[in-house]
């Protein structure tokens, strides 16, 4: 399921509410107090069916009046009153930034609303499913990566901006894509890559135009601002999301997490997965299919490690696929990069690789 | 000095002209050689009059027919051929799509132009100083990093690219910026911020429209392709560069690499450093002066060595103000980051800082 971003309005209102009730128990003379789902990994769980990772039912439930949980709740509140403050005159903050404002003094003592940065971004976390809205919606960004071309036309912040008129460079994708309009999407899918490079790579080969598409990059994890671009572009208007990662199992989790989620986001996947999201390679058969066997770069004791622990999270247990992979890949001991395409020719991952890929369906789900 | 690149065909006749010399000297049974510099420390020096690192005399002579010198040899070669190619049908490669590209085994044999990426990147900068012509005009990128805002209208890849309307994400700087026209540059100096977040924050309060500039960032260091973006509209354009960071070791670094050149890059100072960069900030006394002591962050022993070494930096050495900040620094063993003026105000540092200490030419040099 795709829940639709709350409007301004809403998240205002809600901001509000919580206020305001909180205000009245204390006028009431009561105790009050703020319910949080707990995100801890016993409450992280995974859903088959949907294929995404969600918050158990274990709650948390946080007093005012209570020496060991006022000063998460003062924290929670800070936040609140901070992101009512950031919509009201439409400013967005950083992680970094929310921390040093509320880095401050509670008038009339000594103590700080936050003396490190994990307080204020577990209190934003809080918000989030408080107020059941992302964080970029309380106008608080995470980080800022990562390029886009093709057939799009969006408008932001007034300006009207065609992401297949914008050179070399493409349009720098910003931390927050909450507040784009899509005003003419022209594609048939999107190819997400993890490297900046090979996105160079597919943009001066032009794919986007030969294959009628979108290419999106970052440069490793994608970030949030990337991931909801991806996830609207494929709600919103109905594009396929291909992932185009290394073959190795650093690649495979940047698959996995716009695909399932990720741990440290399950109280948000319905906001950010992509449960349809393919993986258009490399896998370990690309490597015999593609003749890289020259390119292999041995696993490291890491690498063993992580391969094991993907193979055994429930989203890749039952696979068969997915699983034969891992099994590959392990009795291979090695990985195999993209730019390694390169030397079967300049511009053969564009020519050949991904136009035959997709043409046959070739993915792993 | 600036040396204005070489135009497309004159790089394109350097690497023929290498090429026919040494094919000459074969059929007349000589045993060519290639003479490149030596890029070792010991032959990098500063120049206090130009503040520029450049290269000394000491100059390395490689044999074709040399049992030692002859590896060395072919992969110069084999880039050069492949370099030619590039220019030839215009197409760009990484440098880690380069390895790829030249880890082929030469005809006959069973041995690889090269094994290892250092030996293709090694290969990759000897190239730049025998043909004298930086990387990327040998269509060879390193990495795409960052986005640009302000009054600027640049030509690319046939695309009319307005910087002053993008939306939020601003334009996406490529790895290489060789080929783009400044159509119309309606600014007055350019900030160069070493954070994503901050250029999003002074991107939001529109600060190149009120103070007409450009804002450029990355993350961290500042790419290649960065450097020559702000070496362009410094000496083609005439712009001010000014270098925001963070008080801290690093910090300081970013800005003396923007201005000096880097260690690494040393025998292409020239073609990368600007050496009337100024040093807008983070300062040790704007930490006071702007009441950020509450939000110091304690130094560890690694920020004590990176103090020690930049300290001694030859182009450090004799700058009293520079050695005054380092000698505070030390003192106060702690650093600050540039968000933590968001404590003063969400838009302080748009809004005060950054206007008052231009207002004021309150820069280090």
């Amino acid at each position: 399921m795709y829940i639709k971003p709350k409007s301004k309005k809403d998240v205002l209102k809600n901001i509000e509410q919580l206020g305001t009730q909180i205000l009245q128990e204390l006028e009431k003379g009561k105790n009050p107090y703020i319910e949080v789902p707990v995100r801890t990994l016993k409450n992280i769980k995974f859903d088959p069916k949907t294929r995404k990772l969600y918050l158990g039912e274990i709650i948390s439930r946080r007093y005012f009046f209570h020496l060991a949980q006022t000063r998460k709740f003062t924290q929670t509140l800070g936040v609140a009153a901070l992101a009512k403050e950031l919509i009201e005159i439409n400013k967005h903050l950083s992680l970094r930034e929310v921390y040093y404002t509320l880095k401050k003094t509670i008038p009339g003592t000594r103590i700080n609303v936050v003396d490190e940065q994990t307080e204020s971004n577990k209190a934003v976390e809080d918000l989030e499913l408080i107020i059941n809205a992302l964080r970029e919606q309380l106008h608080i960004n995470a980080n800022k990566l990562g390029a886009v071309a093709g057939n799009v036309v969006i408008r932001d912040r007034g300006d009207l901006i065609d992401w297949s008129k914008l050179g070399s460079g493409g349009w720098s994708v910003p931390s927050n894509v909450e507040d784009i309009e899509f005003v003419k999407v022209n594609a048939e899918f999107v190819i997400y890559v993890e490297k900046a490079a090979v996105w160079e790579r597919l943009h001066e080969d032009k794919i986007w135009k030969k294959l009628n598409c979108v290419i999106v990059a970052s440069q490793g994890q994608a970030t949030r601002g990337i991931r909801r671009l991806l996830q609207r572009l494929h709600y919103e208007h109905g594009l396929p999301i291909y992932v185009l990662t290394d073959a190795d199992p650093w690649g495979f989790y940047i698959y996995s997490v716009i695909k399932f989620g990720s741990i440290a986001l399950a109280h948000i996947s319905d906001r950010l997965a992509i449960p349809k999201a393919k993986f258009l390679g490399l896998t370990v058969d690309d490597i015999e299919k593609y003749g890289l066997k020259k390119h292999l770069i041995k696993f490291k004791d890491v690498d063993f490690r992580r391969l094991e622990q993907i193979k055994n999270y429930e989203w890749f247990k039952n696979n068969k696929k997915w699983q034969e992979q891992f099994k590959k890949m392990k009795k291979l001991g090695a990985k195999a990069e993209l730019e390694a395409l390169a030397s079967r020719g300049i511009t053969f991952i564009s020519d050949v690789y991904i136009p035959e890929k997709i043409k046959n369906e070739d993915f792993l789900d």
